[in-house]
């Protein structure tokens, strides 16, 4: 019997919704199966975001070029007693053939934005719905949430403390590379160091320090074993003590030709206590030894904290990142747009969809800054929407590429490196006031002319699919 | 090349924070590996929590007994270039040998009590400790957010909706499992349902209504192909309408013998909504098909909209159930309590621990209800322990139990339907007080004196660890 953390294939082929796979059981029936076009876009934006970084892309590129529903899956399906043996046949034997155009991992986006489209027949577009929303959803959240942390700690250090506060197993891998994507230099979790190439740390843990009848006989220990890897964690019973006993250590390691990796302040003031320990370090000739905190730690507190001038070199952010506290879910959708070349749209009261396949046109100013996003239709071209911006760009891009063909990749395939770099240097692009970590400018996005056309004609005629 | 969402044997072997694997490397250095005894514990509760609900256990337990860190984790370690070879042959070999002290899954528990104790070889304790802060932090916070939304639904049906809000692949399957525990009648997650054998519960999508030309058509369709299990979503275009067109279906369906399953609202002023689709199917002689309503529902609203008389019948809640979204993480910890049978404190400021290996007694009054928990020492017994309540206990009972020794399950496995029956039975004995949505009564939790007398001389004992 496999353990049961482990996630399989037959829980990938099943991740889904009851109700996707009994509507496509019903579209089966009707015989309808034609080409469709599905958008995951955001609602709204979260509360204190003025951008979004997009996340999770790739996963799903790779996930899909794998998708098949295997025979545990379908054996499953056939004891729910609900489908037609037709119908289970026909799920046996589906892959994911359609197209897939989306953002760029790590692109930035707003509110109201088609960030990826899936165009395939019906049924398949239909049953990878779950899939999409819950993982482009979540790294989304997070790569949004690490970008904010990022952009508060003013170029020092982060590390991906959140393995032990997330929700679940898989949701520390997700974190631990759309936090490096957005920034991060790297993660506690080793799973995901390995999966994903990112450069891990690790400091020391309070047991190791409660485990020794002395601190420092468990501080000297620890640097034995890890001379080039000794953060010392001193908060397990007086923090000042604590440095005072790492400051001991750090001058042993120093005339034995080694150097203190540095300290790690977990609890109780930080302000207060990175001050005191960086003069107690500087006072024992060890002002290159850095300082590194933890603890409660998010964006605000980070930038409360270097507000203050805490001399603070490195900074662990473990809930808040893990399960992006502060917005643990955004408001993503997966909508059809299109049927059979035809637009469709939804009226809900309050959840009102956009008709038709979408392109973003991002418009940028002689500075290279981006100012504004028209929202417009797939055909509509670069050059006919330039005139439609208020302000007059110096350059428009569509930023919606596509990823997948044929059910197969289009683009090859970035490293996560690449990705980061890219990302990294998308961020001088976006006007500070969007970068306020509280009550940030809202991004105008609006769309075409064309688009808008369609919406009110949309509109019109979703309203008569009641008579 | 495996299928990125998957979760295999080595990203279990790997589910750990570095620091796991560098202190157990200095630890194996020292040949510090005597039996040590970790305690899991919630710091304070979450915001208007006035109980939670432990859940995770068993996943631990099953974990636990496979533990292994296998040969492509091994190399990965061996890879980073910080350990030695004798420490990978040691992890290598590792198995779980210890013993494992805790509340039943399902088990009610407050802040500042042992709900989880590994005792074993301190390597071995050591390295699961983010795999139990992880799966026990996250599913305990779900289970306790489902027996709110029990508590408010008084009596209706609950569906677990929330895949696709969820933070990444594990998180649904312990949502569904946590919830289901809980109190929920169900989950939407196909892949947790067959995993756990929940019940699976689906309705409609939006994009069912929206491929077809007509909405009374699309309704037509899905109740033709599931004659039993037909819940039409009303909302789409207007929902009053939407209602109308599903009551057709259900008048035809009865005149062919058959039954609406029911109608969902998703969108809209819920409880207007509601009033307006009972009358409309009351009217058409339908006053037995029930109203299903979802969107951004948790327990608050769930009250609300019962409070003022909402004619619903069940309700799907997804977003603020996944992701526990006004409490997404708890404040958790797993603490060396004792080391070669002596016990070990941590004194951090605002973050101290407790020494000693517990129990919990919890005190029962005549009428059945529990009103009060002493935490006292393991060897502590029940009868000494009563005389210290301060209002005479009816009975007193020690839940903390030993579910697994030498790495092997002590007690049979329980089924989940058990485990759900005696949860759903406990509930009753929680003061009604203790259950208020906001601001809930705080539970009286006290150490025994013997416990207490043990806290005072081992922070003295703590206080000169650094000297």
């Amino acid at each position: 019997m496999p353990l049961d953390l482990r996630f399989d294939a037959t829980d990938v082929g099943l991740f889904a919704d009851l109700y996707e796979f009994t509507v496509s059981a019903a579209f089966f029936e009707q015989r309808m199966n034609d080409t469709a076009a599905f958008e995951l876009s955001l609602r709204r934006m979260p509360p204190n975001r003025g951008y979004m970084v997009a996340c999770g892309i790739e996963r799903i590129l790779e996930t899909l070029e794998e998708f098949r529903i295997d025979e545990t899956a379908i054996a499953h399906l056939e004891s729910l007693k609900l489908f037609k043996p037709e119908f289970l046949e026909f799920l046996g034997g589906l892959r994911f053939t359609g197209s897939v155009r989306a953002l760029r991992e790590g692109g930035i986006f707003f509110a109201g934005q088609p960030i990826l489209e899936v165009c395939a027949p019906l049924i398949e577009a239909q049953l990878v719905e779950t899939l999409i929303l819950n993982q482009v959803g979540f790294a989304t959240m997070v790569a949004t949430k690490a970008a904010r942390c990022f952009s508060a700690a003013q170029g020092r250090r982060l590390v991906d403390f959140g393995p032990r506060r997330a929700q679940g197993a898989d949701a520390p891998l997700i974190t631990a590379r759309a936090s490096y994507l957005a920034g991060f230099h790297g993660t506690a979790n080793v799973a995901g160091g390995r999966r994903y190439g990112i450069p891990v740390y690790g400091t020391m843990s309070h047991s190791f320090v409660m485990a020794h009848e002395r601190e420092l006989k468990a501080f000297d220990d620890f640097a034995g074993s890890f001379p080039r890897l000794s953060t010392l964690l001193v908060d397990t019973y007086d923090s000042v003590a604590g440095v005072h006993n790492a400051a001991k250590i750090g001058v042993k390691l120093r005339e034995m030709g080694g150097k203190l990796g540095g300290i790690r302040l977990d609890s109780g003031r930080l302000f207060d206590l990175a001050t005191q320990a960086r003069k107690i370090l500087d006072l024992a000739g060890l002002d290159d030894v850095p300082i590194f905190a933890s603890g409660n730690l998010d964006e605000y507190r980070i930038a409360e904290l270097l507000g203050d001038g805490a001399p603070i070199d490195a900074f662990g952010v473990g809930t808040s990142l893990a399960v992006s506290d502060d917005a643990p879910a955004g408001d993503f959708n997966y909508k059809l747009v299109e049927y059979r070349g035809e637009p469709r749209m939804k009226l809900s009261a309050g959840k009102a969809s956009t008709p038709g396949r979408k392109q973003i046109f991002r418009a940028r100013n002689a500075a290279g800054s981006d100012y504004s996003d028209l929202v417009g239709l797939i055909d509509e071209s670069t050059a006919t929407v330039t005139r439609e911006f208020r302000q007059p760009p110096a350059t428009v891009a569509a930023i919606v590429e596509t990823q997948m063909e044929g059910g197969r990749r289009k683009l090859p395939r970035p490293g996560l490196e690449e990705l980061r770099a890219q990302t990294l240097a998308e961020f001088p692009h976006l006007d500070a006031r969007l970068k306020a970590l509280r009550k940030p400018a809202e991004y105008p996005v609006r769309p075409t002319a064309t688009l808008n056309a369609m919406i009110i004609s949309e509109r019109l005629k979703s309203e008569r699919r009641q008579d």
